[in-house]
């Protein structure tokens, strides 16, 4: 099986190829990125160097593609490469929010491609792990959603539906695109900030995801998100506190059985009795939960991962495993990289 | 008027040391520390070189000491002084909590000297700067309490008086003494993890002071805070999330008047109109404080300082100087060091 | 006395006005800045609030100046502020090198002002404190040749004339201006580098003025310096390890000896009997030098300072200083801060 | 082949506990530590809580171990391994040194074990490959060592045979037990510093090896080093600049000619065109090299590799993998993550 990484240059792209360089199932045979075409793969990437490949300005002959293309752009490309034969896995936020209502009050833009939304399928295996192996295309979740998502899925039935997100994030989720505030090493480095108090655009994708699982469980809808997100120093992992009140209160052992028995087989969601460090995933395509119960009702599940792996590159290829029929952690055993 | 740091050796007695090594209005004569007794100052911090000053077993003449002691031994120690004739500043937790029996359940000791909590005052000068002139023996605030009650403060009477507060900490806030998990550097670099999720002892500091400024303007009691502080890799620095509801809400506008009056004419607090990021406080006196309202009630105040300076020493020698008659911001007017 | 900086928007710049906000001898009334000119100072750096200054386009009524410009455009301003009876002080490299032809070399322009190459005076204090009161223009020394020059200064009529430095600086000397290799933080966190391998533009102002404290010791010209920078992840220092070989051995005491007897009396220049730490200087005028004889006539020197201050702004503002009969330490008092 | 880890409790020991979990070619059955026996592996090391072993406090039924336990322990532990018939990788430096008198300057100890320096080998692959096959006791070199010997060897023979090594490693290379000035986060943070002025015991070492090149050179002995370690903030990696004086100049293609032929068919070694960055060797066994003519036969040459990897445990299952005939790369083949 070939695959190809649409936009390699970005870190999503370096890290999907850093994956499957190193995958038994498939091949990378083919990598793009358009200002860099032509360029070998080493010149922008020296740790990519013993893969040997050089930059194209277009697929040609792949079976499956990854996109790592920015929004807008790749919704406006996915639909040709649908139509050639590919599937593909979507790193871009494009096929995230079914309602194009919504993705055009947080993208900014119409959207280029709204008759995929619904086959479209949000590739968070541990909620979607049914529909993924049949789809064609993946909408792979951001960053942010995936710690917060997996954090408070398990107890949204039994809450109060008011959640408040409290993220904080390495700097390698803003991308590789020089931006003076947010990573210009001397702008960021000691500091701590908050950002997108207007509304960041992850927030409408964990309220429809949690929405979903209230629907799922109790036939409602409506839940609540306060989501805040924060850069701090370092380069890798997103941690997520997760505030929640439920309506009647739970012991801690009530509380880790929950967890435990909802991510029951789940390769890659660690269900633990201590707070975990966010370095403790790094590299790796784990996601580590901590839930917390306060009294009261009161909930607080902190939540971590690598935001290029679990929460980008390596949940693409564990949906492309799942598409693939492969084990879902084929390529993916890697231990996290400590200290 | 001379004064004198009691356990100059951690980092709150040498950031006392550096502000009051430059301070016009009082001298810096003598500072102790058990284990280091008879050694030069800049054999344990070179960077106090210039001070010229050797640590002493004890005070001996002085008008005025800071106590940098650890808790439970400040509390034990400051009695004396205070006989002595010594007006005294505690940097401990020791006098803040005015209720011995939660004393004893958030520090598990019996409080040393239960007498004098009455008379201690809450150096929180923007809430208690009426008291501090009088106060013979002033209980300096911990940094996060700092940071969250001076977030939430002009908010309280209009809340639904369930808070939440989400704070990032520099690791200097965990002391120069050496702890693996949380300063020593391979461990803590490139992470951030949440601790203290069963009752940290700034929680109950908060709560306090809330139910103050409640009562004061309601005659009502009755706070809930939920408190989770987190470890982020920079040396300094606190930053935190505040999370409240309002009974009514409030436009933008509105509630930058509120806190733009309820700090009118506040030396070291900024009311700022976009999220500051930490290091815009780095070894200053500032607090830096940005509200924000999110619709349906939802207020989220995001609020920062220097952990050592506002956080610790800078607010020491702030009381110090209301104290002593002196110009408030005397010796604290250095600008933030940016970048 | 009104000065005035010209570039305020750069590090350098900011670090400028922060010094002379709170000096007491001169008052800072303009600072200018092309593309930011109308905007308030705080809307570029925050930390600067407090001056309560607009940028300006450009400098109206001061009577000193300092250009925070970049190269060949300082050197096209200044001579219209000379010739506007201005006193100037160039953070630039522009007036550094005596050598029109090396400046080509180096700095890939013809000189935009070579006569004025030979009034210009290298503003090192520590070796050309006579020149500088009645100097009008200033070149203010580089931020890596002021730790290698001061380093070595010493020992070099005493050496076999051959010397390698081989520095490491954090990363704001890279200014502010981004680029994705020496200054995003995912690029740079967490990695060392060498970098000018071919031949930096401070190797030349490093030889010319070991010759020249050759040549007035001697008579003779002809050291060869071999210079490699590094750059380390962190946003302030400058630690220079400079190597030398003596033609006769010399004792640890001896060269002790040498070192605080050059440096007596200069107010900024620490001789210490242990390697300093680079943090030892943060946001301090002081550079910390400490020369260890290794046996067989091989010393080496490790010198240290804050790259943003003693190897720029402090600098210039000590330069200042002495061309205007103040105190040289005026308004350089602060003491590091540390941790 | 079960195979077991000496001490997991350090970096080193973790490390190997790390790539031998995913190693095809061997199990890793027994990991042992003394203060910890008897807990699971995941509490004191989270990250490695999938492997689910036990820590035990003696090995009892493996073919091969690794001792990762600090030296003078380890070189009286090893000797009775060996009879019992195990082959070893020594991770300390016990057996590195072939000079027992040398050995006693630098570590402070009579060696343990003196007769079993004859039979070590020194695991370098790259210069001692022939001899690693047939070892049953190899000494896994020093981080810095390796480093800065393959980045010198190939030009021993054409050099003046006098060296400098200025190393800048990252804190990890400290260890794991705390050490308030290498390794408290506030301490070393934003920070760079030398040390071991007065000679680091890795400086015979490399002098040995680079000796040992030269005598199979030129049948003569006698380089001179002067090796100065760095720290630097970072967790993981060394870059080392080596400065060298050759005896007849070089073109930089007749260098690059040079060490590419010298380590042609050499997996781990990358000779590139341009300064690395440490990074690009994080979490990976790669040592990349790059060497540049500056002209007049100075030759300075740039290493760098992560100092837990091919600094230490990567290495040693190189070692490994050649002692048991494997492919030497086996459980190797994971790239650099990068960022």
């Amino acid at each position: 099986m070939r695959v190809g990484i649409v936009n390699v240059t970005g870190y999503a792209g370096a890290e999907l190829a850093r994956i499957l360089a190193r995958h038994p199932g498939v091949e990378l045979t083919e990598v793009t990125g358009r200002s860099a075409a032509g360029q070998p793969l080493a010149s922008v990437f020296p740790h990519l160097a013993p893969l040997g490949l050089t930059i194209k300005p277009e697929l040609e002959k792949v079976d499956f593609a990854f996109s790592a293309l920015p929004h807008v752009t790749s919704a406006e490309v996915i639909p040709g490469m649908l139509k050639d034969g590919l599937r593909v896995v979507d790193i871009s936020g494009d096929f995230r929010l079914k309602d194009p209502a919504e993705y055009k009050q947080y993208y900014g833009h119409d959207h280029p491609a709204p008759e995929l939304l619904k086959e479209a399928v949000f590739g968070l295996p541990e909620l979607h792990g049914a529909e993924i192996p049949g789809a064609n295309l993946i909408a792979n979740p951001g960053c942010y959603p995936t710690s917060a998502i997996l954090g408070l899925a398990p107890l949204v039935a039994l809450s109060s539906r008011d959640f408040i997100v409290d993220s904080k994030s390495g700097i390698s989720g803003a991308g590789r695109t020089m931006k003076l505030n947010v990573n210009h090493y001397c702008e960021v480095n000691e500091s701590v900030m908050a950002y997108g108090l207007d509304g960041h655009r992850h927030q409408p994708e964990i309220a429809q995801e949690l929405d979903g699982v209230l629907q799922r469980a109790t036939g409602e809808r409506g839940v609540d998100v306060t989501f805040i997100p924060h850069i701090v120093p370092m380069t890798r992992g997103i941690l997520s506190a997760c505030y929640a009140r439920l309506q009647e209160d739970v012991s801690q052992p009530q509380l880790m059985e929950l967890y435990r028995e909802f991510y029951f087989g789940q390769p890659f969601v660690q269900v633990v009795d201590a707070p975990p460090q966010s370095k403790h995933t790094w590299g790796s395509n784990f996601c580590i939960i901590h839930p917390h119960a306060r009294g009261g009702g009161r909930v607080v599940v902190i939540s971590c991962l690598d935001n290029l792996v679990k929460g980008a590159a390596g949940q693409a290829v564990q949906n492309m495993n799942l598409m693939l029929g492969l084990r879902p952690d084929m390529g993916l055993e890697a231990l996290p990289i400590y200290p």
